[in-house]
C-alpha cells in the first residue's frame, strides 16, 4: 500500500462554485495507483467542497441564490461578528452547511464519481481568494484505466 | 493491508430515508477484516448519505417535512433549473447541505456506529430509483465480532 | 502501513462548540506515524463535527444563533418526535445538516489543518453530556514533526 500527498491551488473568481474534478482527476491519473481512496481536504473556514451536477450552469447559480436567500450577509448588526466584512460570517455558516472533506474510493486509477457528478470548491467570499486543497491518496501500484477527463 | 471495492445497488421508494446499515455491515462482515476504515459513496446529485436515529419512523418524518420547508419543490419558476421537474433542483439542494460520502472506522469487522446510529440512504426525487452506492474497505485481515445485524 | 483505533470522551457543557483540536493532535502525535490519513467519527445523532475558525468566540455564537432561528426548538407540536425533549428533534436536524465524520490527511505527524481550522463537537441538546469520537489513524511510521498544540 503507497501514500502520496500534496497540495493544489485554487484560483477563485469570489463567491461561487469552481470545478476542480479535472485537475484532481489529473492528479490521481499520474500517481499511478490502481485502487484506492482520494480524500480531498479544504484548509479554509470561509470555503468548502461541494459535490454537484457538473452539466448545467443554472444547477449552480439556484444554489448560490438558495444559499444567499438563507445565510443573509452582514453589515447591518445581524451577527456579533462584522468586523472582516459583511461576507465573512456567512461564509462560516454557508462552510458548515457544506463540505470540508470528501473521500472518493478510486477504481483502475479513476475517482468513482457518478456520470453527473462534478467535484466543486466553493468560494463564500466575495472576493477572489487564493485556496489550497489537501489532496491524500492511498492505494495499490496499478495501472489507470484512462488519464482522466 | 488489504482493500475491497463493491458497487451495492438501492431501490428507493421516492422521497425519504432508506436505511442500508444492515446491507453495508453485512458486507463489510464479509470481507474478513478485523481493525480498517470502510467508505461509502453516493454516486449521485440528487440522493444523499445522512446517520440518523435508527429507532424512530417519526424522526424521519420530522426530518423531512423540515427539509420539504426549508428547500421548497419549484414549478412556479422559484429556480432558474426546472426542465428536470419541480423536484430535481430542490433535490440537488438537498444533496448539498447532507453528505455524499461517509468514512466510518471499523473494529473487529464491525463499523463503529453508536448505539442509536443507522446509515440512511435519502432518495431526494419525489419518485423511486435505482441508486448506487460505491462501497470501499481498507482494513488488516481479522476475525469479525460478529456477523452483523 | 499501520493502523491506530482509539475511543476519545468529550464532556459537553450542553448546546454549543467544544474544541477538540488539541486532544486529537496530541493523540496523532503520540502514535509515530508521519504521513497518514486520520479519521473522526461522532457516535451519536444529536450531537456533529463541524470545522472552524478557532480564534473568534463570536463566530460560535453567531454559528448558534443561526442553526438556533434555522432549527427552532419543540415542545409546541411543532415536531411529531417530541417525547424525549423539545431540543431533541432539533438536534437531530442540525446534526444532519453538520457532519458525523471528518477525515484528514496527516503530514510529518500532524492533521493538515488550515491556519485558522479548528475541529469542534456540537451538543445540539441543551443539557451536558459525554459524547465519544472514534478515531483512526492509519499511515507509515515518521517522525513527527512537533508534538502538538
Amino acid at each position: 500500500m503507497e501514500q502520496r500527498i500534496h497540495t493544489m491551488e485554487v484560483a477563485t473568481r469570489g463567491r461561487g462554485l469552481t470545478e476542480v474534478t479535472g485537475p484532481v482527476r489529473r492528479w490521481v491519473a499520474e500517481q499511478g495507483l490502481g485502487t484506492g481512496l482520494l480524500t480531498i481536504w479544504c484548509r479554509h473556514t470561509s470555503a468548502s467542497l461541494v459535490v454537484q451536477e457538473n452539466a448545467s450552469p443554472e444547477v449552480r447559480t439556484d444554489l448560490e441564490a438558495f444559499l444567499a436567500r438563507l445565510v443573509p450577509d452582514g453589515g447591518d448588526g445581524r451577527y456579533r461578528h462584522e468586523e472582516e466584512g459583511p461576507d465573512d460570517m456567512p461564509a462560516h455558516i454557508r462552510a458548515m452547511l457544506t463540505q470540508t472533506q470528501l473521500s472518493i474510493p478510486v477504481a483502475e486509477g479513476v475517482p468513482v464519481l457518478g456520470t453527473w457528478q462534478g467535484i466543486f470548491l466553493y468560494e463564500h467570499r466575495t472576493r477572489p481568494h487564493r485556496r489550497e486543497l489537501a489532496l491524500h491518496l492511498l492505494g495499490e501500484p496499478g495501472r489507470p484505466r484512462r488519464a482522466g477527463p
